[in-house]
């Protein structure tokens, strides 16, 4: 097999090795910020008291508020004539996150990319059209330069337009494109909407990734264009693209642990999670020289997938984004996400497009119920059929989150119709007085 | 002084000789492609036969139709495997012209962009802003990477979203931003009907370029935002910006003579005009392998200024663009370009807004009519300084353009009003019966 990069053939005893000198030169590095120097003296943390990777979790998290906080360079932990990057994240409030950039940085985040690229069989012969927006949005240059380094013909034609970018495609023989998912759909829509097979296009390779999306969706996008779909995950905190890409077999992405450490967390309370189980993903930046950022808390839900990967990299595999932190419910004490439930229920044929989730207060236990709403056809079955359906949907959801749950089948269209986003959740637990 | 590259302290002699060999090489690396491998062979051109410099007068002129003919790639002269970067103008016509970049020629071209930036005082320690587009456009990612290869702190942030850039600007503390001139109007306007003072913002040089403007636009861009403005010149076929850039004397724009052979010539004939002359800009690239292309019309009207230019670097200066080759009128067998006009009209403080040039015939003779508008104030006054005043202005347009005008002052809103583009000539002689 091609490596594009040594550490990509890394066992798990020499990544360990790697990420603790590393670790221990970030500490270092952060301390040079004010924000940092006074979190990590307050924690006792110092390069030196780093001895094993389990003296990461000695480290306070950060927040996306602590980010905010030190709006707009309280973070910079270089003089900054050395920075040459800026990136910002626009958000929901008022107040961005800013990350910036040495050259070395920039030069680190676009061999990430290059890697991951490469992972999946892109080369310099290859034709890559980057149809993301560029600008602030990290999305745009990261995965821009990590093209232009390994070599690819890079056509930038940034978002939108389509009738130009199928012309590009057929023109310049596009082989490899960076699309967003949703995107993607729409291009192969129109394309066929106009009578013409999308999968007749010369592309070969989609990266889709800034938008969460699931399995289905990755299956249409490859059926209908015609080609393989790899998952990107990143953030701009983390510099953007570049932090974990799905290799050829498409069973979880890799973390590239030689530059970062990932941790899943119970998002209630910041401890581990047993390992496999999901949690919030907390990521530290290893080879950050402008901004080190330690222990940030994603927000992201995911787990870790067991096993060793049929690629032979032992770089850890997550699995795709489940949803997020704040999306988390507690029932009888157990962490639940909405996106699991969900995706036990997507599993069913019988199973049509709506589903809610009520939680309700029994005495003075929780009661979680999931009402579904079963296909037409399946619906008018007889009874007893249906009490199976229910029986098997009950078990796997316990199987998935450990709590039994009440499965109510109800009609198609009977639940509420969701207008935008879905409302998937209702709780009508009463909230103990305080 | 500073000086970024050491191709700016060379002597005439030097810039000569570097010349005649990038030329030899730039002929051999042509003729590689299909294209001019053909053209060269026809005018009998070989990399040997270029002796001196006036040699480059012997290779047929490329025209903007040539490179469409060559689409989507007739011209390129290395393995396509070496290609990293292709950029695309859109055009006017269904075909845009393409041209493709080696990693080494992305590489010369953001050190000529960085040699421009520097050559205005920009320094590492400077915030830069980048409020052009990104994309296939070339002054997006063109000034982007000359501003990184220069080593300041890049801003992303793309075209448009006043209150954004005016956010960015402030928090960033941005010192150089890159901004389009009808935009920059724009923003210090907008910022004005908010009642606050524009030329407060921390910027302190705006490159100005993309987009014809006169001398006044510039003086209001530096007044109101309190700033100095530099022209840039370029175009996709030559790279996009990083051609040919203003020094600090901001008088004419120092064209890069070691990267680049640019010639005057007669738009009707294709030969040299003389020194000094207005004409059309014809321009050979000497640093580019994936794509040279040589003796390029780019339709832009412009002339050498005379002289030394105060800041000693020798490479000669262009006039500000003063039109398109397409618009130029022949009158009485003298080449004469409507801006040429415009400018001597434009130095009379008497003078409104709107005039027209008027073509005629009486008997076998051209007439060269000018139709001024005069301010009302002016208008009012006695019939002498009025003929004085149009005695002025017949001088100064001869003195421009050696032929004399019949020149009519008119009242204010007396001409056709323009929506839009104005038009500025009239054409009302007989076309000779081929
Ligand atoms: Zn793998
Ligand atoms: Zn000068």
């Amino acid at each position: 097999m091609e490596f594009f990069d040594i550490a990509e053939t890394w066992s798990r005893e020499a990544i360990t090795a790697a990420q603790i000198v590393r670790l221990r030169n970030t500490v270092e590095q952060a301390m040079k910020s004010p924000f940092y120097g006074q979190r990590l003296k307050e924690a006792g943390v110092t390069p030196g008291s780093i001895r094993s990777l389990d003296d990461v979790r000695r480290i306070p998290l950060t927040s996306k508020d602590d980010l905010r906080a030190q709006y707009p360079d309280g973070l910079i932990c270089v003089p900054k004539s050395e920075l040459v990057r800026m990136h910002a994240s626009s958000g929901t409030t008022g107040t961005p996150t800013v990350v910036y950039h040495t050259q070395s940085d920039l030069n680190s985040w676009a061999d990430l990319m290059a890697r991951c690229m490469h992972m999946v069989g892109i080369r310099r012969e290859d034709v890559f059209q980057n149809m993301a927006g560029y600008g602030l949005f990290t999305g745009g240059l990261g995965i821009h330069y990590g093209a232009e380094r390994l070599g690819c013909l890079t056509i930038p034609a940034g978002a939108g337009n389509t009738r130009r970018q199928v012309k590009l495609v057929r023109d310049f023989r596009t082989t490899v494109a960076h699309i967003i998912p949703s995107y993607a759909l729409y291009l192969g829509a129109a394309l066929r909407d106009e009578g013409e097979d999308p999968a007749e296009l010369p592309l070969r390779i989609a990266l889709i990734g800034a938008e969460p999306h699931t399995e289905e969706a990755r299956r249409r996008i490859e059926d209908m264009l015609g080609l393989k779909a790899y998952n990107s995950y990143g953030l701009s905190e983390m510099n953007g693209p570049g932090v974990a890409f799905e290799c050829v077999h498409q069973d979880g992405l890799h973390v590239w642990e030689d530059a970062y450490i990932a941790e899943i967390i119970d998002p209630a309370t910041g401890e581990a999670v047993p390992d496999g189980e999901v949690g919030e993903l907390v990521m530290t930046t290893l080879c950050r020289q402008g901004m080190p950022v330690l222990r940030y808390r994603t927000r992201d839900l995911t787990r870790f997938l067991p096993g060793e990967c049929a690629c032979g990299r032992v770089h850890r595999r997550l699995d795709r984004i489940l949803g997020r932190a704040d999306d988390m419910l507690i029932v009888k004490g157990v962490n639940i996400y909405p996106m699991q439930v969900e995706q036990v229920l997507m599993g069913f044929p019988e199973v049509g497009q709506n589903y809610l989730i009520v939680l309700e207060r029994d005495d003075f236990r929780d009661v979680l119920r999931v009402k579904v709403e079963i296909r037409d056809e399946y619906f008018e079955e007889d009874m007893r059929k249906l009490h199976g359906l229910r029986e098997r949907i009950t078990r796997r959801i316990h199987d998935e989150i450990l709590v039994t749950p009440k499965v109510d089948l109800v009609q198609h269209n009977s639940l509420p119709k969701s207008e935008g986003k879905a409302q998937r959740v209702q709780d009508l637990r009463e909230r103990p007085a305080l």
